[in-house]
């Protein structure tokens, strides 16, 4: 490890961010039952096939009538017959006629407005029966126009949306029951490093358990990519690339943890040189995670995280979730917050800053910002504590308890 | 159905939430491995077995040392060995000896001081270089003690937590493998009603394809329960109770939708009574979602949602939801969060209103929310393009473009 190289100027988050997701894209389509779908992103645009509601239907329960009838309080009808939802009425409604209807439920022929069964009188709750207007209808009143909601042919889906529940309700309603969704991503997890020891084992002097391999496999399934376990690579050369080849499916991203350690560069280096191509080894303009690793290994494209572990978790938030967005289909911008800051802060330095912090919000709903006392990122039990990042750009001027400064929320399940 | 039946007074949100909360408790622990468990509420408290640092260590490449051996510059130090992770030096570090460290690498015996390899210039990166000293250090910098983290014993998580990815490398980091957590509750989805024609189906007059179940089983799933199909009740008495036994696994909850078309209501009232205790038929002071049915059926608690789709999906962000995390172990309070309104509202009535809304935050992080034009509650396409819900007390004073507002995110997965 050579000491007296100079330092390369640091890069900037935004610009390694830019460059990590410049080499990624989806890879495969699959069609997907629609109930399998959450979290996953679509291929293709999506059309209604169906219109909703299919036919004009009645916002209330009430009374489907002319509005010519029902000119005056006190006209009569006579109710002739019953739409339900599933059972609609076919005839057609005629002068002097009702038809009694409930919500959701088709509007007769004939019939162009709805009265409200609270602005009626009825006789009885059979045909026949005679009811008495006692509120005047606006015409067309309390129908739902067929189409009101989607009509067929219409876009309702865009190709790189990701779907949720209620999308998915959409798209079922529209006559869909499955679509084209991106294959998730297989990213392989290798951690690095002679100090570690697998869970469950017992560290010897020195020794640390590994956490990081656990940290990324469960972060990365959250955000929706298939994780594969690549092992630990311990400081020897070739051990890294051997662990890569040893996957069993083909993989879209690796990522590795740690390899900044004494040895480990070189052996990065040889390994990464002797499948790969560029390589990148950044120091990025942030606290913590300054060292990063890019490039590609058997040319799969290759984030090396830091060892550290909160190091790591923050780069993890910051570039692998964008990254296995961008590997998904779609898209992943980390939401900032405006929130009040409850004390006081220095300035800060050329790094930009992600201080583990606490948002919560007051019973006015408004964020307030308490980043975390200890600040040491070493330190899991802070990060773990941390419902936020409080994030200062590089030369943040002092801040004081009450300025207003900006969070980045951490996922509930990352 | 008896139509001058006067209604029941309005139950208040917080009031009908609280009493179905009431009834429900998590039903058995089990132990789980901790790359297992995202999402995953713990059932019992969790103590460190291991204590982070085990050993003090480094917090910086540079020379473990004794403090009294550099009170001036130009000290002169002999390198006598080396520390990196996972390869710790064994001797002691006595008068006018230096040992070169690397981050996170354990602290030599007799050293107490950690030297920044910029503040010293060495002869050589091999023992028996001298080392002279450039910055006179602080007594006891760079050295993380043991325990700094975490101290074996400390209780480092509490019963009821949910646990993400950053909670589980706590917990692994601190000696665990698994741990014990709630068994997922198995939520049984119910649709109901004569016009619904299963994804996939062509629907015939008056007849619309069920969402609901698809929504609603999408739904459970992603707040983590196990969802269980439970197909389509015709408006036939007993045939909920049918579908309902006709379950394979033992069920903590069913969750009904529709049920308040014609006919139904005394369908529910038989199938409940046949078979269970308390039934509540709830007119709640929100909008959308008014009728609610809180029951047990076969002593299974039943949530019965309203069948207008946009209902049924606020209702579950507000019952559901709070719901399948109390039967999960842990609690669910939906975030409120103060927003600046985009355009004017009219005073509200004496229903809390629930407008699906979009939610963005400006360039200064700053939300901004903008209720959707179409509030009609049949609209799936209005809700499935909402991010959240602009949630209006009862009785809500007009408001203008520019006043702060609640709203309640929608999660993207929801």
């Amino acid at each position: 490890m050579p000491m007296n190289e100079g330092p390369p100027p640091l890069l900037p988050v935004a610009e390694a961010l830019a460059r990590i997701l410049q080499g990624l894209a989806p890879s495969q389509a699959e069609s997907c039952a629609l109930q399998d779908v959450v979290g996953r992103v679509l291929a293709t645009d999506i059309a209604a096939r169906l219109s909703l509601p299919p036919a004009a239907v009645s916002a209330m329960d009430g009374y489907a009538v002319r509005a010519a009838d029902c000119t005056a309080t006190a006209a009569l009808l006579t109710r002739v017959g019953e739409s339900a939802a599933g059972k609609p009425w076919d005839g057609i409604v005629t002068a002097g006629e009702a038809v009694r209807i409930f919500t959701g439920a088709v509007v007769p022929d004939g019939a162009d407005t709805i009265l409200l069964q609270e602005d009626v009188s009825a006789t009885a709750e059979t045909d026949g029966a005679t009811i008495t207007v006692n509120e005047v209808p606006r015409e067309g009143q309390f129908i739902r126009p067929a189409g009101l909601d989607v009509t067929a042919g219409d876009a309702i889906l865009a190709a790189g949306t990701m779907m949720s529940a209620r999308l998915i309700a959409l798209a079922i309603s529209a006559g869909h029951t499955e679509v084209s969704v991106w294959r998730r991503p297989h990213v392989g997890i290798l951690s690095t490093g002679d100090e570690l020891v697998a869970p469950g084992g017992t560290p010897g002097p020195g020794q640390i358990i590994s956490s990081n391999a656990t940290y990324l496999l469960s972060f990365a399934a959250a955000c929706g990519a298939v994780p594969v376990d690549l092992g630990i690579a311990r400081d020897r050369p070739g051990e890294m690339l051997a662990c890569v080849r040893a996957a069993t499916v083909p993989l879209d991203l690796v990522v590795t943890s740690g390899g900044a350690s004494v040895g480990t560069h070189d052996h990065i280096v040889d390994d990464l040189s002797a499948s790969g191509t560029e390589l990148g080894f950044w120091k990025i303009a942030m606290r913590p995670g300054k060292p990063l690793i890019h490039g590609r290994i058997d040319d799969i494209p290759l984030l090396g995280l830091p060892g550290n572990p909160v190091s790591s978790a923050v780069c993890a938030n910051v570039f692998l979730r964008p990254a296995v967005a961008r590997l998904s289909g779609g898209n992943h911008a980390p939401q900032m917050v405006s929130a009040k800051l409850s004390l006081d802060l220095k300035a800060n330095d050329r790094r930009q800053d992600y201080l583990r912090a606490t948002l919560a919000y007051d019973e006015e709903g408004l964020p307030v910002v308490t980043p975390a006392r200890k600040q040491d990122s070493s330190m899991i039990s802070v990060y773990a504590g941390a419902n936020a990042l409080l994030v200062r750009p590089p030369y943040d001027a002092p801040r004081q308890a009450g300025d207003m400064v900006m969070a980045m929320p951490l996922d509930p399940l990352l």
